[in-house]
């Protein structure tokens, strides 16, 4: 696979109300969209970076992977995932992962939030972190 | 604060020897430098993505964050700080948020990987993600 950038870095916050501030009046950042992704459980907020974005999630309901993740993590918000942009296919790539030995926990591209085809890898094959591969529909 | 671009992501890992071939044969990146940073107890390793950076850190001391990261991780790596490039400068914007009522852990810069001048947040005050503010020397 062709990786051209990081598209995103994915925060969970346990509250979008109380962390967005602290994004746009100390960093100086602006959010610039908030979109519900009801098929993940999660309310976003996006905001650019230079060629990247940080993508602020809020669980919407308990079965949400952000609201687990704010769980184990004692209650706290932390970096939740990083989203790798693939220049040559999501779909490809994740094929590519699987066939060098690799788990994946999405084996089809699937549509994540702002449109993007997603695909996650499995942290046991990623030395714990959580991965997203990512590609703009159009590309 | 101007904040141009993030500079890297930080990736706590339990063994560089056992994640840098994740990111090197699956994705496709490659390690272009290691290096120990004796002060904060790490050995890091960088690979280039786009304008950033992905810094995997492998702890060197029971002491050190990212040992600490990963016990309270149930022994697994994870994703542990997001960097950012201050186009103005690292003690003015530790400055800042001091004088806007956040919490910082480093009040001045000091020398981080790369000879980087970093500082830290206070993550009670980030809504829970570690973020690092830096400048190259020269900028």
């Amino acid at each position: 696979m062709k990786i051209s950038h990081i598209e995103h870095v994915g925060i969970a916050v346990t509250s979008l109300e109380e962390a967005i501030p602290f994004y746009e009046n100390l960093l100086g950042l602006k959010c610039y969209a908030i979109e519900e992704v009801e098929d993940q459980k999660v309310k976003t907020a996006f905001f650019k970076v230079g060629e990247t974005k940080i993508e602020l999630l809020e669980g919407t309901a308990p079965e949400s992977a952000i609201t687990k993740f704010i769980e184990k993590n004692g209650g706290r918000g932390g970096i939740q995932h990083v989203a790798f942009c693939v220049e040559d296919g999501v779909s490809g790539a994740l094929n590519e992962v699987q066939e060098k030995g690799g788990r994946v926990i999405d084996a089809a591209p699937r549509r994540g939030a702002e449109g993007l085809n997603i695909g996650f890898l499995h942290p046991k094959t990623t030395a714990g972190a959580l991965v997203e591969l990512c590609e703009h529909p159009q590309e």
